[in-house]
């Protein structure tokens, strides 16, 4: 996907000059502003055209669906950092995105990693999905490890997400060979463990990003993106109705101190 | 614009059960996932109702009029802490939008307060707008400060952004006394100055964001939202062709080492 | 206090050669490394000098005052951040710092200035001690703002840090004009209160650092450095006891989900 | 290490009454404001207990050591993020610890572990110095992966602070097995290389903090707290002689703008 020369240094996003800005190559305030939406400047900004319709689509549903989780790490955190610095909001967003970390999205990018190698290896002929499913499942639950995309500790048997997303890719004629692989996945994961798997809206994401084309080294980039939208709502009712007072004052009360553990 | 009951803890933004999510009390994936796009989600978040055509139509044009804007101290620092640490994109983008403080921001934020303080005050009828523009400006002027959406380093005489964005509230039916108060600030101030001054995008944005129903105070959050977007796709060409170490290096060659100061 | 040359590019701090390294042009390995403990380098890198053995008790002292508060906003962020993102230990202390901010470090910051204007003041002789405090304190109380330096939530009637920091300052001889203004302003404000009003220890702190010569615009670095050693030991509880989890599943337990606040 | 009862929910880190201050069950004001210096209580909050001489030599070094690089990604960020943002100096902060990411401290923790799992199997009998190190330098020559704690791009053929870190652990009494191994890897580094290569300060800060007994998954910590000083002796530098806006300017010039790459 890169078309970097090597050794060249520079960038190709955007400069100015006097009366013009430009984003990569095309004029911001001719060609761009009002003439497209957020979603699509994204898409642009990252791949140097416009979307087509059902590309469009799929990010949109992306970013729909990462944008808010309720009360979580990322969101607490925001909220108790903006009830301590009132006045740098952009703190409070920047500490929510620290909670962004490999336990939340690094599931998202392996996901995308697996499913793309795959996708390459079955392309070029090297493996087929059936047994590329087993290898790769096989593995990891032998290891007793966690398999990206798959299981959720609310959703269950099913993540309400997963269905949605990829029948909006298969609605607007993008979905490919990722949201292929995702279900030959699916299927062999119930025959590994003879019981129906949740695969989670992680998976599916993984998947939808992967047909219309995104590198899996990118994939957390549109979490984060997502998720700076939800922290800003959250801020939003933070200045409304606080709570970051209160989950201090719920922390001071709940967790008792222990005393002295000993020396070490 | 608040509704907050006092006293009362809780959050009205989202809730889960194993089978369903609701964000503001719509079904995620029956209500919203592939019937809204990412900016309606937004402007969903934040207020509660979904946008009406001509206030999606400014909320895009915001968010793509701030997302990108070269090499700044935000994609800069965004860029340098990718390459310390490439395993946590997270941090990256956090770190880049830690630089979107009170330099950038601020004005936006400003600008935005000043125009809703006066819209409130002519239409309680306290004043009116060519003299609560007077009054404004020849304060600062006086105090030899900036003011808050006026003035550019680059753009001159004019800021291309302004005009585009103005102007695609008019198109839209959505311009209201704020832009109106915006265009009598900027008269005002070409007349106590005695030449043309530059009205800059913060000032537009800060005006049709004010015009759609935005409370100065969540102003900052758009920003940090469209910035968010800009940092990924800064970060994108930094995967396929890095600027960091090159920074770096930049830094070391061309920041002479000055000895010792004295003591203090 | 500055000796900074105008419109000079450069940097005083460090450099290196093959075989060297120097901090404020003295050799890292051969001056500094095994001879200095790590308060004194602190004291050295801003200052350009080592400390007298008073300015370091007093050094020593703060920092050993301002490193640990429990449970706190700060503490409990790094806590949530680290169980998100356990791969990325330097997130987790970020976003703790950024807790530090205008609500708990700008008292310092504040208290600092009040007491160096007011010593500088007296010097010049524009004012004197009883003047300056009922001065300063009357304005605030008379806005009904909070007063920096004053007051405690926990620690009434009072904070048992300040007569300890104030007396370190005085057993080691450099107790001077900022310590007496505070006490000063201590003795105003019981006259204007009519009762005993804690001085907290961020008073005292200021106090303190102002009398060995720090400026009140690095006063906030202090507590940064303290509270950094704080959050790492956080952390390695964290690591050993886990509390993240256990906070995140409180918020969600205690904070209900208020439904609906209607449309804004 | 570890005496974490599993399933209890605490910290033993602080707690506060009215009158008193408790950290790890010593009241804060009588036992240690005053009585330990800033190093002591670093090493007693994590420790449970005060160090002894030697433990704090080496510490002292060790924060001594890791605190100041120069212009590097860690303090170039923090100089910009300042520069914007100079209302909040704790996110000029964060944001260079951001910096301090897998490429600058992944090799502290990597070379840690590799010594602290190479001495316990010593100690079980399992291997010996000798052939642990072989074993751990051949697999990562042969990847051609580099070796934590080898090699320095500027300091060859060696790095100054090496010798005397150990030096210091050597004359204070506390140089143990982790030293001693440490000199084995780099004797058999030189025989597989058939010439000397560097042994840097990381590999010596990895095996000294070892050898005074802190777990390799926490050695990152001592550089966010020496880093976090350093940090703010730049931000006192950047306070009365800028270098943000230069740093952004020599950005500007001298990365070209590329024009458009083509879509993707």
């Amino acid at each position: 996907m890169t078309d970097a020369t090597p050794g060249v240094i520079g960038t190709a996003i955007a400069t100015s000059t006097p009366d013009a800005i430009y984003v990569r190559d095309r004029n911001l305030v001719d060609d761009l502003l009002g003439k497209v939406d957020f979603t699509s400047m994204i898409f642009f900004h990252l791949r140097g055209r416009l979307p087509e319709p059902g590309e469009l689509a799929v990010l949109n549903s992306v970013l729909v669906a990462v944008m808010e989780h309720g009360l979580t790490p990322s969101s607490i955190t925001a909220r108790l950092i903006y009830s301590s610095s009132p006045e740098a909001m952009q703190a409070a967003v920047a500490a929510g995105l620290l909670g962004a970390g490999s336990v939340f999205l690094g599931s998202m990018e392996d996901a995308a990693r697996i499913l793309q190698e795959g996708v390459r290896g079955i392309e070029d002929g090297i493996t087929d999905a059936e047994r590329y499913a087993k290898e790769q499942l096989r593995r990891r639950l032998d290891a007793r490890q966690t398999v990206p995309g798959f299981g959720h500790h609310i959703h269950r048997p099913d993540d309400p997400r997963t269905p949605r997303l990829l029948a909006i890719a298969e609605e607007n004629g993008v979905a490919g060979p990722h949201v292929e692989l995702l279900r030959v996945f699916s299927r062999v994961m119930d025959e590994l463990k003879g019981r129906h798997v949740t695969v989670n809206a992680t998976g599916a994401v993984a998947a939808v990003l992967s047909d219309i084309g995104f590198d899996w080294g990118i994939v957390r980039g549109f979490s984060l993106i997502g998720r700076s939208a939800g922290l800003v709502g959250h801020l939003r009712e933070e200045q409304e109705q606080p709570l970051g007072r209160h989950l201090w004052a719920l922390a001071e009360a709940e967790v008792p101190y222990l005393g002295e553990k000993g020396e070490q």
